[in-house]
């Protein structure tokens, strides 16, 4: 115990020593775009990526699956533990757009007022960097990791992940681990640090309705039948006034809170006036309030329209010749993606609408991990220990991720544990950004957690 | 008569003579963009315009109202007839887009099998240069016109005329007219000249939702309304799944067909196979056949989205900030715009979408035209002589147009009068185009409607 002090300190020094140079390559990082929606820059920065592997001592190599965006994949053997830790990133980003909204350029990675600006700097880059640098600080004093640690970094999350289930199952052997260490969870609107023992799932579903061949000058409308109206028709019967699914059978595999995780949600609180400012909006949905808007939020499956497209911004009179729109449900227990997709056809069809053509874009199974793991257990205890507070543990993230194949697939027990985000990330939107302070915090998190994980009695 | 019967022959003979020329003039035309909803080329395309009145012997100039685009105002006054006969036409057109549906470029104006293809060839420069060459060669012949001509041609019909309705105020005694030629009419399915008695009123409305203050990760989906969500539920309570409109009230101030306008209906019939494969349909809306499909044309108000947008169509999955969607009402006699506005924002406040912001965009009166004023009678026998066959007489277009202002307002008898476009012209839409033969027609029919206009005995 007294060696673990010892070790501790001096990481934590050597994290404070370097953390000029350590937000300096963080930049460098999110200098480099990589959009995989448009696949801008993202050969580039899986290069990257590698050599900040290897520059920490990792040994890094390139895997490609298919057509697939390249997966970074990197491992530090070690001899004092059995133990093996995983690491789960991603280097791709959003798109930035509207360009017109950020304050500083997306790609430029300012500084100001003490947080980092940049697309990907809080999702997920920031914590990507943020182990690399804990290794670093962990192989400078010790010499050798405590627990071998293996690093699958993946460039296709904010498309679905659609070829990481391939490379999965072609490499099971290789990824064997006894806990992972997922993307990244943030601080809620009280500052606390944030556990989450699952991730949601999702479906992505494009809707589409076509109209005559070509666009037609408007005045056919009553003779001819409108796309755009049939999938504005046709998406209003999904949901009722509160946004609530109106799809039957829906609802029928939602699992309600176990006994558990109701006394996990008395802790998953938000500072309500706080959270109203971060989001810019003036109320919840359904005016939730109190333990309603956490168990909402965790809890109740939504669908979002994300994009709807007919017709010319410019206003072009015209009887647009199709109507698109994207659509996802985020997904709980135990729903899943594929009975929803069938579910929602179905539906559609005894609707009538049967002439609004459904595709599937993407899917991923919501998972949930126990509290008992050993991974939660050092979760938490590195979390108290570096951030001097309990940490808030959520029955599961707010969000989708292919979470379950590391989960049930490769059963490896994975969570989400703290991060270098704040409520105030702004993830996805324009202005994204980190606190450097909660950067640092965030590498010492790691640096903790990687040394408790790795100790023969916790 | 027979001095007229000479005139007529040398008018031909010209118009024959010089076809080569008129084709290349008009093509110059189309060369020159002039999209008002982006004003581009507008400027120029006025100026070209001036010139080619000037070119034909009339004295012209630009006339301009506050900010709207320039009009061109051109007369040439008559000795030997007290009758003025004025014509409205825009060389504005709609933007091209989309540049990937077209065979040739939309401004090339390029000739294949027969046809000119070009934005604006058939809506309305083709109409415009047929009746400038008409005035030529009636000029040539005669060495004056038989009656005095007027000439409106403005620049903002493809966005709604804003500016119009103060240039008619403005110059209510310099517009005095005894008939006008509206824009031009077109042939129907079975080839037939067309004269339409009437137009049909619009109201230009958009729609936004707006959500929270910025693009949020959809995460917070089910503690955030999506905008996009309470525009489609909005959009979907305004119409059937017939695409009836079913706002309070909507229909109450709708004319039935009157006992002329019945029997006009009886000749208004499509050869509806090759209407379906004009449009690109393979039904009509509510299976509408026969007479039926003539009357929903021209006497069913209808509702048009035509551009609905929020997200973005690379699929970021976001929770977006805002949603907005451009409808038009085509309004038939004698629904009022203004009144049709305040009805669709009660609705939409009963139905519980007082959050959607809603703002007029643009809007025009119906208005109709007796078969028994003398721009009628004309019309009709210039299109006997020159077609050979007697015109389909449509009680009103199918079309919104500002002609209220002319029939109403200056109280001059207006009528849409045949022109150079057919059924297939794809008004408004990629690959516009007439028939070079139709062009060379539509000249004629105007020397022929010019002549009989200033006769002394009709």
């Amino acid at each position: 115990m007294l060696l673990d002090r010892i070790v501790w300190e001096k990481t934590s020094s050597y994290v404070k020593r370097n953390s000029e140079r350590f937000i300096g390559d963080l930049k460098e990082l999110c200098r480099q775009p990589s959009v995989s929606a448009k696949d801008d820059g993202v050969e580039e920065c899986a290069n990257l990526v590698k050599g900040m592997l290897e520059d920490v001592g990792i040994s890094a190599r390139i895997i490609r699956i298919k057509n697939g965006k390249p997966v970074v994949y990197g491992e530090i053997k070690s001899e004092e533990s059995k133990r093996t830790l995983a690491f789960y990133n991603h280097y791709d980003v959003q798109p930035p757009e509207p360009l017109e909204k950020w304050l500083f350029p997306p790609f430029s990675a300012e500084v100001h007022d003490n947080k980092i600006f940049a697309r990907g700097v809080a999702d997920n880059k920031g914590n990507l960097v943020a182990r690399l640098k804990a290794v670093e600080a962990i192989v400078s004093v010790m010499d050798s990791s405590p627990v071998t640690l293996k690093f699958v970094v993946e460039g296709e999350e904010e498309i679905g992940s659609p070829t990481l289930p391939l490379f999965i199952k072609k490499n099971r052997a290789m990824l064997n681990a006894d806990g992972c260490l997922w993307e990244g969870a943030r601080k809620d609107s009280y500052d606390r640090p944030v556990i989450c023992l699952g991730s949601k799932g999702i479906l992505h579903m494009e809707l589409r309705a076509k109209g005559p061949e070509r666009d037609l000058h408007s005045r056919w409308a009553p003779i001819v039948s409108n796309p755009a109206w049939r999938l504005i028709l046709a998406l209003a019967t999904i949901v009722d006034a509160d946004e609530r699914i109106v799809i039957d059978g829906f609802y029928d595999d939602v699992l309600k809170p176990t006994v558990e995780e109701q006394r996990m949600l008395t802790h998953v609180s938000e500072d309500e006036n706080k959270l109203k400012e971060i989001l810019g909006v003036k109320s919840f949905l359904r005016e939730s309030t109190g333990p309603e808007l956490g168990k909402d939020l965790l809890f109740e499956p939504s669908c979002t329209v994300y994009a709807v497209n007919s017709g010319y911004p410019d206003g072009k009179t015209i009887l647009p010749c199709e109507a698109t729109a994207r659509i996802h449900f985020r997904l709980v227990m135990r729903q899943k993606p594929g009975e929803v997709f069938e579910k929602v056809k179905r539906h559609l069809a005894e609707k009538g609408f049967s002439d609004i053509a459904v595709r599937k874009v993407g899917e991923m199974e919501p998972t949930k991990t126990s509290v008992d793991e050993y991974v939660t257990t050092i979760g938490i205890r590195a979390a108290r220990q570096v951030y001097k507070t309990n940490p808030v543990v959520h029955p599961t993230a707010p969000g989708a991720s292919p979470m379950y194949y590391f989960n049930n697939w490769l059963k490896i027990p994975t969570i989400s544990a703290c991060g270098v985000g704040y409520a105030g990330s702004n993830v996805h939107a324009p202005n994204e950004n980190i606190g450097v302070q909660d950067y640092i915090e965030g590498i010492k998190f790691l640096t903790r957690f990687i040394l408790l994980f790795g100790r023969r009695n916790v």
